[in-house]
């Protein structure tokens, strides 16, 4: 049983490690040679729309999935017509477009802000009538991170944002004055049946994820029973296969879906030691056919990103309890290079190691 | 950073897998082309005596460890003079050995079975005038599984044995009536400092392990603290770097030495789930220079291993809280093929599901 994966980073670097032991091989595609994945796997050097890479990355595969969702939709055709391809490329397409992803969230019935599709100056004058300021103007496609998005605060911003990002293919999105961000992830496998993760509270500096939280503090059964629904109604719309993750923005109680991920995810990485069975090792079972594992949490963690620099191995795991996981890539600015989880077995002694994990990593 | 293993099988394969997350690289040794630790790591062909593969095996590598013991000494003397080996050589000889291995057991005071050495037909006549029957004749070296050794119930039985077993290099050994088989895990730090895994309840069929308890059911902090203090003198006397195993018997609360293995363990498997810090983790950060992870149980552990056929990982992954782990061997009679772990929050759901996962796995 060979599993192909469309990109060769971090994520596919953690689905072959938990991949193995269900005696999996793996077939990585990527266009670096130096992809993360490749230190384990063999991993292909292509382009995602090199018809020729696609070819010799398919030979003797029993499923594909990705990693990285900004894969080319035609690509993913191609290889649909040959092998089962999960998550369905239809949850791909979905979500490689932030105004078909919110567009099903409104047509599903999840509430999500304001927002409206912006192709001229025009557009974007009456959208802001509509929705008011202040708003987040983004790029449709290829953001990530905070990238290919401006927060618009007064009516001068509007053109300057307009012509940074484009001009056209973009969408206006009320401002949510959010309490805070929270993701759900979900495991669908191929019968239908379903499995959710417990809310993760997620902190982001500078447009990347920096802290998530797991289980969320404060979390209530409403709160986790009100995601669940969301996610619960996106997987059945999609005919979803696999881990889906959604972000979401907590106000009075109530969520606000802000984006989806038709893979596995970044807040969703405390899972390897948090949970019974990780998000990983779900993702597999899912597009393998097999039952899914149980997602219970195992006390609280907490996960933190390795951005642009890795602290000391030795400091890192000199903390109790703390779980280093390096990528294998070469350190640059923004980057993540790694993450570490804390696991504790009560809210106490993981905020006491937090603060001392936290001096260790800026 | 790259870690040169000796022998590629399962142990080598897990050790990769734990290694990779703290950003390590491996490269293996191993007479097979098969093996299962070539699917996730470059591994070399070629013999542990074979000075040329020991050349190209060594270069650039920061430390040598193993994963297998019977490595010939002149190998890891070799290796030695070149870089860094852990566990220490000393460590490897006296767990070759089972005469040096009892012998040191009880220059430390740890309590062994009598013993005495045999090379002659004489030597078997008087050993087992002192030590009486039952007994059990081992070769010395190279016994694994169960192999290796005959039980002597009659005085005719002995002469066949020692016929059987080749006449000299043997031990005999007194039979111990014991009520369990349990061992002790360990892991020293090149700094000295020292961590205990649980005591394991094993219980094995045919010489082969089948099932590991842990916590070791009805486990005693008295017991705990015994075996504690036995594996803390072997790993003092050896100036031991990594993780120790000693199986020992149990009988009326006291605790006799049987044998020891130099590298992670069978016994130890569960710890991937069920505790803190695998042992595969502990002991690569024990080599590497790194603190010692927890060695804490989370809940309790059942470990079954999969011998000589696998069942259907459905069927497995279908029982609550199953850890399925295939190694990617082809089936033969009596082969280790992979393990599951159960794990489970009490003694009772552990017991239910164990049932379950009896019924798939003969």
């Amino acid at each position: 049983m060979i599993v192909g994966v469309l990109g060769g980073g971090q994520l596919g670097r953690m689905l072959a490690l938990a991949g193995y032991p269900l005696g999996l091989r793996f077939r990585f595609l990527d266009p670096s040679p130096e992809a993360p994945a490749g230190h384990l796997a063999p991993c292909l050097t292509g382009n995602y729309d090199d018809q020729e890479a696609l070819e010799s990355f398919t030979s003797g595969l029993s499923v594909v999935t990705y990693e990285f969702e900004n894969v080319p939709a035609s690509s993913v055709g191609f290889l649909a017509e040959r092998l089962p391809v999960y998550p369905p490329p239809e949850a791909l397409e979905v979500a490689q477009d932030r105004l078909s992803e919110k567009t099903l969230f409104r047509k599903l019935g999840i509430p999500v802000p304001p927002f409206a599709p912006i192709d001229t100056p025009e557009d974007l004058q009456s959208a802001l009538e509509r929705i008011g300021l202040p708003a987040v103007l983004k790029t449709r496609r290829f953001g990530y991170d905070g990238k290919g998005q401006v927060v618009l605060h007064r009516p001068e911003d509007a053109a300057p944002a307009l012509h940074a990002l484009g001009g056209r293919n973009l969408i206006l999105e009320g401002f949510v004055a959010f309490e805070r961000e929270v993701s759900i992830l979900a495991a669908r496998g191929r019968s239908g049946a379903t499995v959710f993760y417990p809310l993760v509270e997620n902190q982001h500096a500078g447009g990347i994820l920096r802290i998530s939280l797991a289980p969320a503090p404060n979390l209530t059964p409403e709160l986790q029973a009100q995601a669940q629904d969301y996610a619960a109604r996106v997987l059945e719309a999609l005919d979803y296969v696999g881990v889906l993750a959604i972000e979401l923005f907590q106000r009075e109680g109530q969520l606000l879906a802000n984006e989806m991920a038709p893979r596995v995810h970044n807040s969703g990485h405390w899972t390897i030691e948090g949970a019974e069975t990780s998000q990983f090792e779900n993702h597999l079972r899912a597009v393998q056919g097999l039952p899914l594992g149980s997602t219970a949490a195992r006390g609280h963690a907490a996960m933190l990103n390795l951005i642009g620099t890795t602290p000391e191995p030795a400091a890192v795991l000199a903390v109790p309890n703390a779980h280093l996981h390096l990528y294998g890539k070469s350190p640059r600015p923004g980057r993540k290079l790694g993450h570490v989880t804390l696991r504790a077995d009560d809210p106490a002694s993981l905020e006491a190691h937090l603060t001392e994990l936290r001096r260790l990593i800026p």
